[in-house]
């Protein structure tokens, strides 16, 4: 991680600028498989799935024996994870449903706003390496509750033509029925425009690689909607001196493990926390299991000191992190003066004996 | 207006495509103009406007003077009309104001969501033949009332350099402090990148012609979010046999007024309003300043009959339009089996002697 002390605001718009990897050839070679799905189908999905995925799918939907096959492979701790993370998620978007507010505007004319469940959604969840099963929850079960009726899901199959089991645990858990072992531009070309055995959709979600989202982006142009193009992981941590520098680093950790692409971000007004949590960054990577991935993404990886907590929150909202995590004694106050951010987490630690924390506030983090 | 009866299924999807005049140059020319203002800013701007607008402008901003002139050129019934509709659109959006809800999802877990003003937001309004002032209200009123610090507006000038005086006393009134005389493609490039005179916004919001749209849905790509890519303009109305024809062709005829490429629909079950609604149509068009306009728009547009309520909604809620009007006896208990549709409004009438009717209850259309 690099260490900036005190940058000037001219700097600011240079450091807030994302590492990135834009391919000249991205858009040309996603247009052509959008192409290719539109016009043959199935029949182009499985070619590509044999081009990208190395592996030969004759049966594109995930059958109901593949699914208990898969729910027999989930360890018992990793499913009462699933299902502890399922009631949480549950339990926080019930509460988002509203009863419908109708407002007199004048006399005789009487207004309100109605939400709709859309009737057909499309979710993309990536495997490779890290399969995003709690994307699976944070997706289908606010689709549930909403009422959508259809909800396909596609994810990349394996080298051996399966979807990785998690995926399909959680995806059954919540009730989705239509799963689909395709990955890629292909997945969000299928979704689009439908095939014979693939239905198609009005929204998209999920996150992916490149090529998934802008092919999210270009099918967006054809009356597609899609919940947003996803980046890079990332998140921002702010720490100061009253912190346990074991969680900073853990927190920024937990996003440098996504992708070599990543950023993480240390922000702090206190130059020796700095020190500490580099140092604790070098302990818990050596019990990474994706060190190399983690180590490539901190390579692109920012230490930040700024003199006054006032410009720090300036910097903060001019970077507008995808995740914030606010890790300072006073993190509740501080988060009123956030503007700019995908999701906050607020982390208050109480120190009993120096030895017991626990987690106070969270907010809600969407992947 | 073409009439079709019971068409089959297969059909509706052909039923539901909208006229569409893609131009094929359309997204060189548009992203040579952003181009063009990324790399020269207001020197682009000016050779632009004075290529597209055919004026020269020396200074963008438009002056406080200026304001003050077109304010008096107002007439006093406008002025009214534009007051009570401001005054309705701010009773509503400030209802929108929701207290924040904690949620403990489990002990010592607390989620909330927070709703924040964007910071920096610009809003494009269509000059030309049709000053969209409405528009004005419904986007720099919730802007306001978020909280949104910075708001600027662009709007075309006409020949004479003049932003049209409506659109002035409009953003007035609703307190947006910047407005700048610029046009098209060339307006949505300074919002994005900014300029020496034009700030850069986060979110730009407004609709426009097929320029401005593919220059939105560019800039989208590089990081500023859009409200959505508007289309032409269009409405499908309703209709039963216990509603007048009069308020029937005024609806359809509201929005064939609005573009030469806006497409209307009548959908219905009784064959013989399509006789009564096409004779007021006729009348109504004598009386249209925009009689060219609206007749080039009903050509593209469609009467179509179904045998049954149940077919006619769901044909309704394949086509999704815009802006849905339901004009028939029973439209409280119709409008909820719609579940695609951008705005509802929902035209009771209650006949007394005759003559006297009201309005009974609208949805909000946001333009």
């Amino acid at each position: 991680m690099k260490i900036i002390n005190n940058p000037a605001k001219s700097e600011w718009s240079t450091l807030c600028k994302r590492p990135q990897l834009e391919l000249d050839y991205l858009e040309g070679a996603v247009t052509n498989i959008l192409n290719r799905v539109k016009k043959s189908g199935n029949e182009a999905i499985r070619e590509l799935t044999l081009q990208f995925d190395k592996v030969e799918i004759n049966q594109l939907q995930v059958s109901s024996q593949e699914i208990e096959e898969a729910i027999a492979l989930v360890p018992a701790s990793l499913k009462s994870a699933i299902l502890s993370a399922s009631k949480n998620i549950e339990v926080f978007h019930s509460a988002q449903r509203r009863p419908i507010e109708r407002i007199e505007t004048m006399p005789g004319v009487t207004c309100w706003r109605k939400a709709t469940a859309i009737q057909k959604v499309g979710i993309y969840i990536p495997g490779g390496s890290a399969p995003l099963f709690s994307t699976v929850l944070m997706l289908a079960i606010p689709a549930r509750l909403a009422g959508c009726e259809d909800v396909i899901l596609c994810s990349p199959p394996d080298r051996s033509g399966k979807i990785n089991p998690a995926i399909l645990f959680a995806a059954h858990l919540t009730g989705v029925k239509k799963i689909f072992k395709i990955g890629g531009a292909q997945a969000i070309a299928a979704m689009a425009f439908g095939t014979e055995s693939i239905p198609s959709v009005s929204k998209i979600f999920g996150p992916g690689n490149q090529y998934v989202t802008k092919a999210k982006q270009l099918i967006s142009q054809e009356g597609i909607a899609i919940d947003m193009p996803a980046g890079p992981s990332e998140v921002l941590v702010i720490a100061d001196e009253f912190v346990n520098p074991t969680f900073v680093a853990a927190d920024l950790l937990s996003q440098a493990e996504h992708g070599a692409d990543s950023q993480v971000v240390l922000a702090t007004t206190n130059n020796q926390m700095i020190t500490l949590v580099k140092e604790e960054i070098e302990k818990q990577l050596l019990e990474l299991p994706r060190q190399e991935i983690a180590r490539a993404a901190l390579s692109n990886s920012l230490c930040i000191t700024f003199n006054t907590k006032t410009e720090l929150i300036q910097f903060v909202n001019e970077y507008a992190a995808e995740h914030l995590i606010i890790n300072t004694k006073d993190c509740e106050t501080l988060v009123d003066q956030i503007v700019n951010a995908g999701s906050i987490f607020l982390r208050t630690l109480y120190t009993r004996s120096g030895r017991r924390l626990r987690f106070r506030h969270q907010s809600y983090i969407t992947h």
